[in-house]
Formats: structure tokens, sequence, C-alpha cells
């Protein structure tokens, strides 16, 4: 039998904006070659789009990331059903979410340690509101930030799916939080839906007098998912012991030169700030206790979450710059096709 | 009585390096005011010099820190000899040091816990080896630093007043520690003399491929005291899980325009590296459990440390730059006059 499977690979590395000529639809075997002991394959049916793929892609000599070789499907987590198996604890017919391609079929090691979803949970929530971005945003403000009751809270790229959650934890967690987001649109949701106190729109206000004028003691968490120029603004109105979550820096992403970090060092001398990163994987063990938190607060509405859902296996590339052209609403993820649905 | 009182004030914004035409030598009563309730009058002995002291004179609009206005005396930490007393826990005879100005004379509010020095430890002993830059190293490393044996330590300024003892420190806590300092006989020092495992030569090496060179498993502690490029050199080599403590960024304190912090950001992210600044006030609590420590790793030669004493309080402000210009050799000490050297 003839392969059928299908993937995208990463034939040449992005400058700038991922194009649709760096990557290629291409067959692949992930649906005929033979298992071995402790792998499954599986039929993906939904993507979830992060912009730390970007990352992957790219080529730095002295990054810690994971770097996708030229040649090599472009890596995402992904949700499938197992349609063959060769580990007992993976059942045939099950789902689950793993690291995977953008492949229509793949073969996942068990030793990775894929997540089966639990019955009653869909393959939209397993990846969207009680996915990696909802527990990373949960592990950065709650394990980094150490939120108090009447810290001041400020949150960038607040409207994206990470930051909607970080922020939501931290109004439940008794912080007055201001969120940072572009367009009028993004700013209403987050008023009005996500209930945060305060908005600051990028794109009609200066973030650094509006951080002043908002928090006239200072701003002792910053949960950033930008960087560049918003994470200026807060460095320079940073509270005494202020905590800077570096969750991710999406304004440098497509940048080909390094772009400077901050300045003002001084002041987090002075203030004794502290600024630190951390990736979703430091914290998997700790991921039920999370989701314990997690699943009633969404379940409640005391977060909400919005999903953006593209469709369409063939045009998976197309909607990836959505992370960073301000575009996407919520959880951006790729259904493999209108049919699928269903299976969700 | 006219006033016999002498002290150093500032009268212009230092533009770079303080320059002699920034201070004047000019007259004050604090040796004649008369005392309040609650206040000591000081002759001053000795005068620590620090780094910090040049951010006090500048006035940056949105700093955190001390800003010495135009027309005051210079402030520093001193040690002096209560003279007259209207608090009966510093009685007359007892030696303190005290947040004072570089002034013969001052009069101190003991509401601001001046440190009586203990019969056995002389002056030099107080500001230097047991004092605040000591102090300081103790707690950025010990508290922020969090070193576990087999750590590998990388230590800025490592000849330095600060820098000597953190790397003393680490050693003694198990970490192999590696120094950055400008010039052979510096590293000569602290090879010989502190017993580090490396050395590298700012003026002589390249900072960056030296610590690739010498870290092939990257950084897990770096200790700055100077920022720059050598706080991005330190940034690049960072290990997963390194802790980056900002003591000081004394390569940007003499400059006018704001220099960048450092790039690649994203190494911070993907490296869950910390980075936190500090202030020695931050841990004053905690000064006996520390000192109970440092006297007897000091005294049993376990951490050596030197001083750079220059002589002449009419000369306090040319020494001064000493401290940026690599000059020092060890923690930088003015003393007041040669016939005051017996009374420490």
């Amino acid at each position: 039998m003839d392969s059928q499977n299908r993937q995208w690979r990463l034939v040449r590395r992005p400058e700038g904006l991922l194009r649709v000529e760096d990557v290629e639809l291409t067959p692949g075997d992930e649906d005929r070659r033979p298992l071995q002991p402790g792998q499954v394959r599986v039929r993906n049916l939904l993507f979830l789009y992060a912009p730390t793929m970007r990352n992957w892609m790219s080529a730095r000599s002295d990054s810690l990331h994971e770097i996708i070789p030229l040649g090599s499907p472009v890596k995402t987590l992904a949700a499938g059903r197992i349609v063959e198996s060769l580990d007992p604890r993976y059942p045939v017919g099950s789902r689950i979410t793993a690291m995977s391609c953008w492949s229509e079929y793949d073969i996942i090691d068990t030793v990775s340690a894929p997540q089966i979803i639990a019955d009653g949970i869909s393959a939209v929530e397993a990846l969207g509101p009680f996915g990696l971005n909802s527990l990373t945003a949960y592990f950065g403000l709650m394990r980094i930030g150490r939120p108090c009751p009447g810290d001041v809270l400020v949150v960038s790229g607040a409207a994206g799916s990470t930051g909607s959650v970080a922020a939501q934890i931290g109004r439940i967690q008794g912080c007055r939080v201001i969120g940072i987001a572009g367009g009028a649109e993004k700013c209403a949701w987050l008023r009005d839906q996500c209930r945060l106190d305060d908005v600051i729109d990028y794109r009609s206000q200066d973030v650094s007098s509006a951080l002043r004028a908002l928090c006239p003691t200072g701003v002792d968490i910053f949960f950033d998912n930008v960087g560049g120029d918003v994470l200026q603004a807060a460095v320079d109105n940073m509270a005494k012991f202020g905590r800077i979550v570096l969750c991710g820096q999406i304004a440098g992403y497509n940048d080909q030169d390094v772009i400077p970090a901050f300045t003002n060092m001084m002041r987090v001398i002075y203030g004794s700030v502290r600024l630190q990163g951390f990736l979703f994987g430091d914290y998997k063990s700790a991921v039920p206790e999370a989701l314990a938190d997690i699943i009633p607060w969404i379940r409640s509405g005391a977060i909400v979450a919005r999903q953006d859902i593209r469709v369409g296996f063939e045009n998976l590339p197309l909607h990836f710059n959505a992370l960073f052209d301000g575009t996407n609403q919520g959880t951006l993820l790729g259904l493999i096709d209108e049919d699928a649905h269903a299976l969700h």
C-alpha cells in the first residue's frame, strides 16, 4: 500500500515572518511504517500554534532550545487519536496530546509521556483552556510571580492565549490586574469578559506613561509575553521587590538581529527586582495540581478563554503568522478538516 | 566658638568621572550645632568609598535610589567616634559605623540604627572585611545565588572589595569559581591568594569565548558587579536554571546615556534563568548571622581581604575615581589623617 500521509517540512529558515515558500507539503510514511515497541501511531486532528515554534525554525548558535533541522517536519503540540499501538498503556481509540509534527499521521514514542485526553474533555479543551498555554500561565504566575492579594499585576499580550489566563488567575488571587493589548476589540474583551481592572491599548497609548499613571506605587508583578519596548516600560515602573515573569518575547521572534533586552539595569538593582525565565516543562510534574485549579475555574466561568480555530491541513502554514500580526483571537488552533470537528 | 568643621559638598552633578570642580570644601556647623534627643555627634575617622555613591550624585528621574541634593555634602558610610550623645545607647567614646557625609564632624540620628563597633574590631575591619561590601557579597551569593557544591560560579569585578569576598565564599561553599578581573596583578592575586579555580583577564582576553571554553556545561551562578559587555557574555553562557546576582553595574555608573542591559532574552527564557537585583539593606536584620560566618572566615584566613587606604580629608574627592579606573586594590577607604590611624 502506498503512503497516504502528508506533512509540512521546513525547507528554508524563515527571514522575518514565515512564508509559504519556507515549508513544503510532502509525503511521509508515518501512516504505514511498522511500529517499534513503545510506539503508537496517531491520526492528528488538531494542532496548537505556539509562538515558540518560530524560534525552533531559526538556528541561532547559542540557543538552548530545539532547532528543527532543514528538511524535517515542523514540530508542534497536537491532539490525535491512536490508530495503532505497541504500548498497552495507550490503547487504540484513545486520544492523546503529544509533541508531534504538522503531519496527518505521526508515530509517537510513549517514553515522551504523551497525555491521554480524559473522557468528557474535548480535543479543543485539551489544547486550549486546559492545555499548554493555560498551564504556562499558571506556573509562570503562581510559581514565579507569586501573587499576593493587593499586588499590582501587569500582563503584556494580555488578550493572548497565555496572557488572558495569567491575568485572570491574578484576578482570582486578589491582584489588581492591568492588561496590555493591541486594539479596541481586545481591550474591550479584557475589560468586559475577563474583568480586568484596567487595560492599556499599546496601539493608541504610550505604555510607559500609562503604567506610570495607573500604578503610582509601581508594578509588583509583570507577566511578559512580548519583550522589547513593553518590557522596558515595565522595568521603568517596577515596584520595590517586583517580579518580572519572562514567559515570551514575541516582539523579537521574527527578527534576524538580536534586539536589546532593556536598559536601566540599575533600577533592577535598587528595586531588588527579580526577572525570571521559565518553560512549561520545568513544572511538568505539577500538571495535575495545576489542572485541579484550572478546570473548575474554566468550567465555572471564573476564567474565560476563547479559541480561534482555523481549518484545513493544507492551510496550516497560512495561519501561523496570525500569532504575530495580532489577528488571532484566543488560542490559535489548526483543525485538520471540517469533518474532524465531530471528533472533538 | 566658631565652627571648625569642614565638609565636601556636591556643587555640580558630575558628567562622567567625578571632577574636583564638582565638589567644594566648605565649613559646616556639625561640630557645634546643639544636638536633639536621639542624636549623637561623631568625629569621623574613616570613610568607605562605594561605587553606588556615584549614582547618588546623579539625578535620573526614574531612580529608586537616594539623590544627593546639589549643595549638600556627599554621603557615604563612615566610621567615627562619638564625642557627644543624647542617646544613652550610644555612649561618648564608643565607635560607630553610620551613613554620614564627607564631613569631619557629623550629627547622626540614632533612629537610623548606626552600628557600634565592638571592642577588638578596628575601624578598618568594620568598614572593610566585616563591612558593607563583605555583607553585600554574603547576602548576594547566599540568598540570591544560592550556591550548591559543584556549581560553576563566575564573579565579575572579582578583585574588588565585594567581588573577592563573593568569590571566596563561593569557594568555601564548594563551587568551582572563576574570577573576571583586569590586569595581571589582580588575576595573580585572585589565583594565588584567593585560590580561585580560574581567572579571566578582561583586558587581554575575550570574556565570552573564555567563559565558553572554561564552562562547557554553562555558568550556574554569575555574580555581577560590572554589567555591560561582561553581563552579556555571562547571559550567553548561562546554564539551565542559572542565577544572575545583580550586585552592581559599575561599567555604567559614569555614563550619561542609558546603556543597554543585554540582548538575548530568549536564552534567559529557554534557560529558565533568574536575574535578581538586591541591596544590602534588604537583609539588614540578618547581619549578625552573616558576621557569625564572615568574621571567622576572615580571621582564619579562609577568606583573604585587602584594603587600599588613602590618607587626608582634603584628598577625599581625588581618590574616588580609583573605584572606576581599576587602580584600587581591595576595599577603598579614606582615612581622615595619618594621626587618626592609631585610633583604628
